[in-house]
This record gives C-alpha cells, structure tokens and sequence, in this order.
C-alpha cells in the first residue's frame, strides 16, 4: 500500500501459464503495467506449463492474447519491450529434470535478476507438490536475492485443512515469502474504504453501535456455475465467497484505525476484528446463517436451468449456490451491531457492496407535523460493478409543508476520462514492491476458517434438504429469518427506493 | 410550523398598501395562497393607504401589481375568488377619524370576520403611532375574535430603542400578538435546517466542538444601496443584516435540538445560543469585527460607483456596507468554535451560505504515501440564490496510486418540476395559523441587540476612517486578520475549488 516505491529488477515466473488466470488475467496486468511504465526495465517472466513449446511458441501465445484483449490494437514499442521480456520453460507431467532445468534456466540465462517471484497459477491441489519441488532444487531460498510465492484461493476448505496446507509451505518457505492473494479484495477497493473511513473526519465518530444499526454485506452474481461443477460441488458459496472475500470485506469495514498503512499494521487490525467474531455454536448455526441452491428461471430474459440440471451436479446435491451469515463482533465498537453477509449466484444482479444503515433519530421531533417517519440513513459503499458511494439522507420537501424524504448524494469516484485499473495490476505491483497489506496473513486465513467451519460441520450434516431459489431472483425468502427486526430488509438496489420486498 | 392546520376565517388590514412590499410580495403571495387553496372561504383583505380610492379602484391596482408579477396571465376563477376578498380603506394623514371609520367598517361589513391581521407595510417609524390609534379605537382588544399585528423589521437601531419600542407596543398588545418578521429567514431555510440536523442521525453526533472547526455565515449582495442611502446611511450593514438575518442563521444552526418544533420550545432554543454569545467588550471590538465601504468598481461587466459617491450619502460617512465578526458561543458544545458572519453590499456575489468546516483527521495514517494532505471537510448549506446542501468529502483518485482529491456531494432540495414558494407565503400563511415559530420574540431581538451593541457603540466613536473594498470584489483584504489560524479562509463559492484568496 505503500506506493510508488522502487520496483527492483525480478523474474516472474508463471505456473499455470497456458490456464485461464494467466490468459484473461495476468499476462494483460503484467501488459499493461509496461504500457504504464511500471516495470522495472530488468524484469523476466518465464512462462510454464506442460505444453512442450519454446520461446517464440510462448510469445505467439502472448501476442494472441493480448490482441485478444486489447481489440484496440498494442502499441508497438510497448510490445517490443514486452516480448523481450517473455521466456519460456516447459514443465510437462512426470518429467524427472523440469525443475532442475527451471534452475539452472533461472540462475544462467544472462540479464536474468536473482529476485524471483513464483506465481501459482494452477489447482490448489498442486500448490504443495509445486512448492515441494522448488524447494527441492534450492530455488527458494533466497541466497542471492528474494523470493516470493503467490498463492490463489482457496487456502484449504476448513481450518484443519488450511493448517495442513501451511505446515507443507513452511518446510520451505516463511510467512514474508508467501502473498496469498484474494483478487476481489482489489486494491482499489481496500484503498477506497480506508480513504473513506480515515482521510475524512465525517464518518468515524458515527462508525460504532451508537449509530449504526446493521452492516449488509452482499456479492450477488448473475452467473451460474458455469461449467465449473467438479470444483464447485465440493465448495458451496460459503468456502468460495464468505470465508475469503465478504469477511474480508466486513474486516475492512469494522477495524479500528490501523497505526499505518503498512501491511503488518493493517492486517494486525483485521485480524484484530476477524478473532472478535462471536462464534457460532453448531446449536446456533440455524439462527445465524442461511442456505439455498437455484432453481430453473430467467436471466436476462432467457430461461436458465436449476442447479441440479447443470453438467457434472449430483441428482441430489446440496450443495449451497447461497449463503446468508448473521455475524456478531464483540468488541466496543461493534456490540449489538448485526453484520449480515450474503452471496448467491444465479441472483437478480451483478453487484457487491457494503450497505451501513444507520439507527434513526429521536422521533418525537418530526412526529407532530409528519404522515411519515422520515426513513433511516444508510452508507452505501458499491464495490462492483463500480466503485462508488452513496450516501442516503432526508431533506424537507420542498413547499408550504413539513414533509421529508430520502436524497441519494451520490459520489461517483471515477471520471469518465479516468481509467479503470484491474485488482491483478495493482496486486502484482505489490508482489514484485514487497507490500503484504492487500495479502492474507496465515492468521487471518485460520479465523476466517474459524469463523464459518461450524456453520460447514452443520450443513454437511444436514444433507437431506435444502431450500430453493429461482434464479434470477434475489434469493431464498426464508433469508428473512435472519434479521432480528420489522424494519430491516435486505438491500438489492443502491438506489433510495432499491432495496425491500419488491424484487420476490 | 405545525402545518396544513385549518385557517380561522379573517380579515387581513394591510398599512402600507400601495408601498413597495406590499404591491412586490404581500398582494402576489396572497393571491397565490388563493392559487394553492390555502386561504379559507371567508378570508378578506383591506388595504389600507394615502390614496383617496375606493374599492373598485384597488381592485383595479391589484390587478395590474398581479398581473406585472404574473406575465403568464392569472386563472380567471381564482382571480374572481380573490378579487371578491379585496377591499379599501383610505388612511390620508391627518385625518381624525381614519381609525374610527376602519373600526367601524371591520365591525359592521357583511361577512367580515372578528380576526383580524394588521400587516405594518410602512416604515419602522410609523409602527407606535398607527399602534397606538388601533389601539385608541379598540381594534386591538380581542373581544371577539383574535387580533395580531405584523411588524417588519428592523425593530430598533440597537438595544435601548428596541426595548422603548417594545414598551410602546406594550400599552395596547401582548406578546402573543405580535409577529416579528424576518422575510430572510423564510420558512423553507429554517425547515431545511431543522430537517437536515434532526430528521438524520449522521450530523448530530458531528454537530460539536470536537469535530467542527469553525463556521462561516455569509450573505453577499451584488446590490449596492439602490436610492435607499436615506434610509441606509443611519444603518449600515451591522444592523442591517448581522443583527437580525446572520444571529438568527447563527442561532438555528447552533441551537440545541427543541423539545417539539412548536414555537416557544424552537425560540427556547435559539434564545439560549444567543445569550450564550461571549460578549465582545469595547477593547476587543478591533479583534472581533471588521468594516469597510465599497468603493468604485465593476460588478456583471459594468461600472458602477462607489459607495461615497451614491446620491444622499455624506461625502464623509463611514456608514459600513460590509461587516464581518467573530463570534464565541460559550457553552458546552461550541467552547472554542469561532462563528465567522460576514455581509456586504457591492460584493462578487449573489449569496447566502452557512459552511461548516470541519477538523482534519489525525494525520498519520497517510502521511507516508501523501504527497499532499486531504483536505478538511466541509458542510455548505445554500440558503440564497438556491436552497442546496453540499458535503465535501475525500475519497481516492482511481488508479495505481494512493492519493486523494475533495468530491463535492451536491444534495439540490428542489426538483425541477417542483414549485419555489416566497418567503411570505409561508410566513403569511403561519400569522394566519397563529403559529409564532419563525418570527422573533422579543427577548430574541433584545439578546441579538446585546451582542452588536458594543461594536456599533465603537464604530460610532470611530468616524475618522473606514477600509475600502471595489465593488464587484469579496470584500476588505484587511477581515482576514479576523482568523485565528493559516488554514482558515472565506469560502467565496460552494463548489470545491472556490473560495480562498483567488477572488482578490
């Protein structure tokens, strides 16, 4: 988070080069950083994977899908920096000597930097393996330069399974070494929340149970699972979306003021807030959370099948596509104060968002002149599709009268003229600057597990039902149950009148 | 402020009737009462003035005053509706028995009601003797229905006279009867306040020294005296608008929340924050207030003179056309807060604001990546030429990079299709209702006097000299020394980049 630091010469080396994270995702950030001038001007990215190419194999691949990317066409002295930059290192199944070729490649080739990062493009399931063997050939040891490995989500799918996993990488490597990297929890948005919440002095004094009466915090997608089944039906939206981003996102939004941006500062704070959530006794788990799985309906006005009729789904799986999570922290700040997470796929809309509703004032001001009781204040921070803030109040009607009613100041971050960065550009500017603040610390990792496995033990057990949801809709509508008061509702729509009963 | 309350059937006796106020406001925000249905059935309106006509006459001057303030052409069956309430009472000065006969037709016309209005449309030095001869011939009484009298401000040139005014009135009336008027302070601003600081939770808790750095009251005119220097000469701008519009602002944005808007518990209010300013003694009148005097310039591209040169003023007055003070409110929650009001003549601009600035958050947290430091917050509440809202708040400037820039979020009351209301609609509409809260108690008017008096006391000793200022700027460079501190300037403009010292 510390920002326009020196990037030091390096070597990024993929995993997974060939998959679908490296095409669509990092090959264009790591492009379009050159294009911004962010990369050191000694600085390789050796590609690796089990296709048995060479170098300029790998830089026709390259070529397409940046051309594929970018329809605007490259621009030319760019891409002539880019490709020389570009090597190659085949890493087909079983081969005996790949690794240590991959040394010696690492170590001989001329103009190569001994700073290494290694980027787990691939299965989790591989991570260890992976990791074991680098180790194995000296590569992580960080005798001339550093080394630093990128690890994808999910770590582990429980917190035993979490700690498994860490035991491997600590044979080889230590925590500084590891950025395990959660790319919805993009740069922007970290920054936009802390920016927000502690370069203004509007907001802080209201961001304690004194004022606040719940925080939603909502991922909702139009997608189903899209081919991805065989990885999905062992997950659910629990694992894929609550125990990474949305606690994430509900730790960024009730930490107390980290003492710097630095990431040890930062991430102290976050796990201050994850270690503080009440936890859910299995007897609890039906008060406090909720799931569902969608059902045949529309999207964008064409018919989509249910769950269950997707390719590779079990007839009878139970697999959860929505989870809904009511989450207690106990610290001073937050008693009382209900945070409510919910993800779901197949939903109305695409949107992620933190909405904060705020307690309503002394009523008995307004009560004598008013038909209505002006409606509470909300915070709306919108993570996707956009970036922005919205802020609800109540102003006078205009007129003779004494009538209120609800104004949206909205804050649109972004100009029109400005561009739009992806979450990958800004997290590989701080693998290769050093900066673990937008990285998950093993501890945060093991208190998020925390957090949701009692809730994982229960729906694993109960393997017998689970409630439905058209897709297309916003959801299960026995969610309901979750929310201790009338008054309060799920938000579907950052606009004023969004956000109630409407959309079953 | 209790609204849509029914409308006691009455007769409305306006003095001054054919004078400026009453042919620009009164009769057109009477007629469009009628146009919004609010005026009851039996509701009648005497004019009563120096010109020897009779009523058919007047009908016919209120037609043409509605008509020049009409161009779109008047509803023809509200016009008839209206027309049948208008009635003349010739007052020529001298004559003995004006007031018998007015008693006499008040008393004996078919369907006049006994509640009666007697709107003082004339100058300030006519109120106690028109008073005293309503009173003479009984109209004051309230023996059979209710009797108020309206009084235009300003209500004395400073303390002793308000209180032998007030004495004056006293003979013939209570105080329940009488209704100060403050046309600034129209409804729509007070509702507006009093809607944005209580019927929302997130300002109250701001609403304090702890967080509030200061506040600024402006109202700028672009107007220079306009022929009324007879009048304006023995005034100045102190008395003419700090001592009633700028403390009344004061007092509604500094007030403790009142029990019920009703309008004791609203002037309970605001009378304690004005008893609660720290009295400026006569030695530190320099350090609290500051003068000037517009001279020669160039306001919307043309010339115009300066003020010495207006026609009927002293070749030497020092008669002030700005004024700007600051002010302490010693009580718990302002201990510290300078109150900055400020008003001139011949300025830049058409404006009247009330901006809040607010502390800056504790710094550190951005020092390291800042090159620049956020700016502070503001709050800005438009009161003139448009009723708007503005929060200036930080938020990140998209892209790769930490830094922060001041997003204006622009909260506009008013839709387009609404309809803008005059200030005395409202206030017409509430001496009708009987409801006293926007119009100024008597020990209001006394508390504001006691805070000017002792700046007027010394600017009245201090005839020798007087700062100038062009027309057409913001004012005396010299009123900066009026701030305590670098980082405080006059906010010129509500929109982010304006006002620090680019205007001079």
């Amino acid at each position: 988070m510390l920002d326009m630091k020196t990037i030091e010469p390096c070597v990024v080396v993929i995993f997974g080069a060939n998959g679908n994270l490296s095409r669509r995702k990092l090959i264009p950030a790591l492009f379009r950083l050159d294009v911004a001038k962010r990369l050191p001007e000694k600085m390789a990215i050796v590609g690796c994977s089990l296709e048995p190419w060479n170098d300029d194999q790998w830089i026709e691949e390259v070529s397409g899908m940046l051309q594929s990317r970018f329809p605007g066409g490259l621009d030319e002295e760019v891409f002539k920096r880019f490709r020389a930059r570009l090597h190659y290192h085949p890493n087909p199944p079983g081969s005996g000597d790949a690794y240590q070729n991959l040394q010696k490649k690492l170590e001989e080739t001329p103009g190569f930097s001994p700073n290494l990062v290694f980027y787990m493009a691939v299965r989790p399931s591989e991570f260890p393996s992976i990791i074991d063997k680098l180790g194995t050939v000296g590569l992580l040891k960080q005798n001339k330069g550093w080394c630093r490995v990128v690890i994808e989500k999910p770590f582990g799918y429980d917190l035993l399974s979490a700690q498994t996993l860490q035991r491997s990488l600590y044979h080889h490597l230590n925590e500084p070494q590891i950025y395990r990297i959660d790319h919805y929890l993009g740069k922007g948005t970290v920054q936009n929340v802390i920016v927000f919440r502690f370069a203004n002095i509007l907001f802080e004094p209201l961001w304690n149970n004194h004022y606040i009466d719940h925080v939603q915090i909502t991922h909702s997608e139009t997608l189903g699972v899209e081919g991805r089944a065989d990885y999905y039906e062992g997950v659910g939206a629990l694992r894929d979306m609550i125990q990474s981003h949305l606690l994430q996102l509900l730790a960024l939004v009730a930490m107390e003021p980290p003492v710097t941006l630095s990431a040890e500062h930062l991430r102290d704070e976050k796990v201050k807030v994850l270690k503080a959530i009440r936890p859910i006794t299995q007897n609890s788990v039906h008060a406090h959370a909720f799931r569902g799985q969608y059902t045949a309906g529309i999207i964008d006005g064409k018919p989509v099948p249910g769950y269950l009729d997707e390719p590779g789904v079990a007839p009878d799986s139970t697999t959860e596509t929505y989870a809904a999570l009511k989450l207690f922290i106990d610290n001073w700040r937050w008693a009382g104060v209900p945070f409510y997470l919910r993800t779901g796929k197949r939903m109305a809309e695409n949107s992620s968002a933190i909405c904060i509703r705020f307690k309503s004032p002394p009523r008995d001001l307004l009560r004598h002149s008013h038909r209505e009781l002006p409606h509470p204040n909300w915070i709306l921070l919108g993570i996707q599709p956009d970036d922005c803030l919205k802020m609800e109040i109540q102003v006078k009607v205009p007129g003779l009268d004494l009538n209120t009613r609800t104004l949206s100041l909205d804050a649109t971050y972004r100009k029109s003229s400005e561009e739009d960065y992806d979450a990958y550009e800004g997290l590989l500017l701080d693998v290769m600057q050093g900066d673990h603040s937008l990285f998950l610390r093993i501890d945060e990792v093991e208190w998020a597990w925390r957090a949701v496995d009692p809730i994982i033990k229960v729906w694993a057990m109960e393997r017998g039902f689970i409630n439905g949801y058209q897709a297309g809709s916003w959801g299960p509508r026995g969610t309901y149950r979750l929310f201790d008061n009338e008054d309060q509702f799920w938000r579907h729509s950052l606009n004023p009148e969004g956000g109630d009963l409407q959309a079953y």
